[in-house]
């Protein structure tokens, strides 16, 4: 029996090594799985040993107790990983074959899985539609900070590399396909990036930074990043954006004086419900709204906003009563006033990824250098989190089984 | 001199016919005026004899008080007409010519409007973008509901019916074109209202019928209409939609007992910031996130809301701080777990009326009579005025000089 | 062991009803079955015994020896049925399922499948993408116009019925959705068909008849079908089309009889590669390009074809040389100063058939009525394919099992 | 008054400068001018002084005789100017303002301006929809190799460049939004090129260069020019194109050698009705149906051709009966079976122009190196004809007023 540790969340603040057991093809009972989904069969499935599992800032609000995830739950959705079983159902995926793993755990056959909208597949969790590997309230599927993982529906969700060598090489950028990159893509193209864009992303941490590469990629004439992180800010500068210093006020006077005009084309989200105030220094306090009321004043009439940043329906830990609910006072009218349009919700990886593995393989696209990806091993993940959670302008990697040089 | 009457607005509450002068080519200064359109050159409008001029609910707004429009605003933005007198740089549109008035004013030359985006275009309004006929700050363009009416632009912004014969037939039809029935459409294609499509529509005022009949002319499987008042339910049964009665519960319940599920594909938002509490009877009290929030609890994970109910700015006469400044409290994090997207503002008529009016010359829809289309006099206008605020359910259309039979 | 009887090509015009072994999970050998398929396991599928299966005219192709279709090949890619069996990795369909099947078998795992492209599936066909039951050169995938069937990848492939008692009352309209009503509303999306426009559908056969039902569902103004076969532009009529008979004259002056101009906004290639020349009478020769020739003058300037009809790439049948090989003399020049933009390829049904069955089962359309389809037993069936190839108004669909009354 | 000189067609194979009219605002008879179009106010337009005026692909159909273009008809439809004169009904554009044109005149006014397809205007060209300046059959109005042209619906035609000392900097980038960059552009977008596309551009002349580097803004992976030239497949190497050499064989070999599969997502006919028998070297034969037929076979099932390259509806030079009416013999078996789509027609520069703009002005794009723009005086531009015509891998640019250093 091989063995198998894995980062768990053990509590507000605090994430540990632990052993779990080896993955077998059946979803068994375990720290946050739906009672509905144990002993489920996933014949389906293939079990993947680890080239690359990224912690994303999605974790940390678990990890910082804002949610009601239990001890021992073992996170990670980030996945890439080499396979090395594959269920008796698994047609198409092969062992040996090299895969990245979209966070979004999908059946490939309900009717949103059909339209495209993997994000929200209708059978992967009793709870409600969508699903991630190591998330609270998402069904119970174990997290990817580990040796090895099971992937069920694997014919349908891995993204199969044409090329094992090739794509070695290039392995830390596509390592941000299981979720960052396409994120980031998503909030470009629902804030309607295109050639000749500006856009405004609010945020710098791996999210915005892959929306602002993903905005470039689109074309965009000119990409603006705003926060409140000096570090995260240099960045964005290092491929080409202009930024915002929040700490030095609002985002429409400095966007006046790189564009000339106080408003941009398209506005991404790249924060979320964890927003601080705008403007107020770095003991800002939080300010749900802040984020979406300040890009609905700094898009241009016509335009759209993209918002990948997470918005919870419930946050124990909100400033008020009205955030514990997640409710947020919005100026609606004024985006009303200006004919914007708004897309929320978690990206369907699927339907992007393909294209931008093609991008990184041939070169178009540097996202690992531009988050400053960075191997560490399973063991530095509990300093990875703290880190990251300190403001860290990296992107970190668990390297579980070495295969990262 | 030929004479000209016209409904004005006198004061909360409030409006009476009033003489005002007849229109040249020039926008001359007056109530709402803003001053950098005084003296306007309008060498490329015309000047219509209103054949059909309808109360909108937005007017209402203004009525009641809840808007800073002044004391003889003219009022009137659902303008159909026939051409008098054409400008000196008008080229297609010529004398006699019968035509439906956009209710927003457009330029023709801008980057909106060459994107189509005729509601926000940047050359008619001094204060921002978008602008309409009658109505408080946006520019001061004078009202239509009048003998005659000055439209500027009119090469661009008129549509004019190929037969006059044939649309004097059904001009009541016709009459909704300048904005109820497009501004319903909008509504329902944001909404992403398609064949085979299930739909909720919030309110079934006459944006609301139009909305309805609109998705039943896209081929929506079930259209569902909400209101607290039973006549204008009745109207919505009248054409083949199902009803939710708000005055029995909120709408989940009565959609499930509809569809066998509590949810739609589809939401639109019909009623904006006037909304009152779902499920508390008549005399509910203003609410006005209610509608958001309920739509978004009832639309499916995946869907969109189409949001042509009017969002304000700032409304001197909300229930409290937030409202008074245009903040709504709304539960965002449900619309992102279920990766909804949102589409506001007012409705780009020119995107849709000419295909509308196909639909209805070629007897595909019969929207006067489902939103139960009524001729009345300019002196009735008053009490047109009153009984729509009182709830009747009847688009009320003046009929100036006497066009209609 | 349940007996299986199944209508068999038998050589030129000859359709005969033999008896074949039931379906097992597997593709065994047999007329038509490509080597390299021979022996595919297909623990994803189901059995269905036969609702319904219709008679189409891509079958007729077969039939009339224009194919190198082999004898015994088992005709039938327009199936309906319940399921009886179903294989181990088969998750969510159920034994007593009542389903619709797409023509066009779908892996529901490829690259093609996940952008929604099912009619070009890259797994189930060895010789090119795409693949149909029952059909010639493609994989050998055993036709459906029998007692029971094989469909893989069921989970995918299959839909639904909600309830099947009120699927039953409307299987008839249900029975459309395996081809012809998915493939006319592909055609006529294709060609741009929405609220308000004018269509021109060249052939009202059961895809022409289905295409112009479509183009009612989708709001169109106006649809125009042209047929040499009075008896189906009755058929035409009888739901609100109007028609243009080519025995009296070519399109051009007939549609401007009834709009006032020679053109329409869209137009919908339902005949394909065996054309008629028009306007030369039910003797007229085979003229391979006269309908896209045609359609490319009567449509407008920016107007968008739609070409369900098929063309092939070879043609052992051609009236000469170029139509052997399957080149068309086109007069791209005329379309290309219209700025046309053109659709080709099989209707990928899986895109449309939930929104139809939507339309179907709440009573928006009735395609049934509209085809006039028409319920015969298998032994009948030689008769059906004779009958509609001498050109009766008729939808045959064979009734296996005695399900229809 | 202002001397006016300007390159005009005397002929097959002859251009010239001759002496015209300054010009007024009426549309004078002349060379080609529509009777019909004669003494047409203009208020609308401007007067350009030429910054500079491209020589076009197209410009050579008529040089080489290969229409009914009369001598002295004003060639030049690639127009960058300085507004010295504006027309009484001229509001948004001022004397002094530099502007680009687009080639195809539109009237802002009619159903297909408003619907963003100004290439197909109806209310310019009284033959047809659609028109461009000094182009045969298209109405009549005067081309822009001069050194004065009007622009008519100025306020809707024309591009301002927002300052115009940075433009300046970028005179000849700009210069290329007038028609081949959205052309290529164009070509690109209705091939479906997006992020992680594979392209193939047939044709290596300055509208295929156009087009690659199009592709590449739009995030395309792989981006490959074919072309018999090798002068000017040097050129598309220059900028990170791959390049398939004609001379050495067909596409699908090479294409295969570059990506691995002889396929790619997305094919762009740049090259139109007087292409050459791809792979029999330099003294191949016209054989128009040639590019076509290979874009169908070189692009992958479920892709889409872009065809901005020029197909006429007859050609007096055609090399046959069927060349002559326009009629191509093209292999429509071959793509109906992979379902692909064509998008065939002048490119409505409007849609595309700002954003380009964008683009260059941020330095996100190098138009003008990639397609080896070269300045030249009024007085060489016989030359230029020649020696683009012989297969200069350069773009012409004509500097009638010196504005180019």
């Amino acid at each position: 029996m091989t063995g198998n540790k894995a980062v768990a969340y053990k509590g507000p603040g605090k994430v540990e090594l632990i052993d779990i057991d080896y993955p077998t093809f059946e979803l068994k009972d375990g720290p946050g799985v739906n009672p509905a989904n144990v002993g489920r069969a996933v014949n389906h499935g293939v079990i993947l040993k680890t080239v690359a599992t990224n912690i994303c800032g999605s974790d940390q609000h678990m990890v910082r107790g804002r949610t009601t995830a239990p001890p021992d739950l073992v996170l990670g959705h980030e996945i890439t990983g080499e396979v090395v079983e594959v269920g008796r159902d698994v047609e198409f995926i092969k062992v040996g074959d090299l895969c990245s793993v979209p966070f979004n755990i999908a059946c490939g056959r309900c009717r949103n899985c059909k339209e495209r909208k993997t994000g929200i597949c209708l059978n992967v969790n009793p709870d409600r539609p969508g699903s991630a590997y190591g998330y609270v309230d998402m069904g119970g599927w174990v997290g990817g900070q580990a040796n090895y993982v099971l992937v069920p529906y694997a014919d349908w969700n891995l993204l199969k590399f044409p090329d094992k060598d090739r794509a070695m090489e290039k392995i830390l950028d596509l390592a941000m396909l299981s979720d960052i990159f396409p994120t980031g893509f998503h909030g470009a193209v629902t804030a309607g990036v295109g050639v000749g864009s500006t856009v405004y992303i609010a945020g710098a941490g791996p999210v915005g930074l892959a929306a602002a590469t993903s905005a470039h990629l689109l074309g965009a004439a000119v990409v603006i990043v705003g926060d409140l992180n000096e570090d995260r800010l240099a960045r964005a500068r290092s491929f080409g954006c202009e930024t915002v210093d929040l700490t030095k006020g609002g985002p429409a006077e400095q966007i006046e004086q790189i564009l000339g005009v106080p408003e941009v084309d398209c506005g991404v989200d790249a924060v979320g419900f964890e927003a601080r105030g705008h403007g107020h220094g770095k003991d800002a306090e939080e300010a749900p709204a802040t984020v979406l009321n300040s890009l609905m004043d700094i898009t241009a009439a016509g335009g759209a906003l993209g918002i990948p940043g997470l918005y919870v329906t419930g946050d124990p830990g909100g400033v008020d009563e009205a955030a514990k609910k997640g409710a947020l006072s919005l100026s609606l009218g004024t985006g009303w006033a200006k004919s914007l349009s708004f897309t929320t919700g978690q990206c369907p990886v699927m339907k992007y990824n393909r294209q931008l593995m093609m991008a990184i393989l041939n070169d178009k696209v540097h996202i690992a250098k531009n988050v400053n990806a960075k191997a560490i091993t399973l063991e530095e993940a509990p300093q990875g989190y703290a880190e990251f959670d300190a403001g860290a302008a990296t992107k970190y990697v668990l390297n579980p089984n070495g295969y990262l040089s």
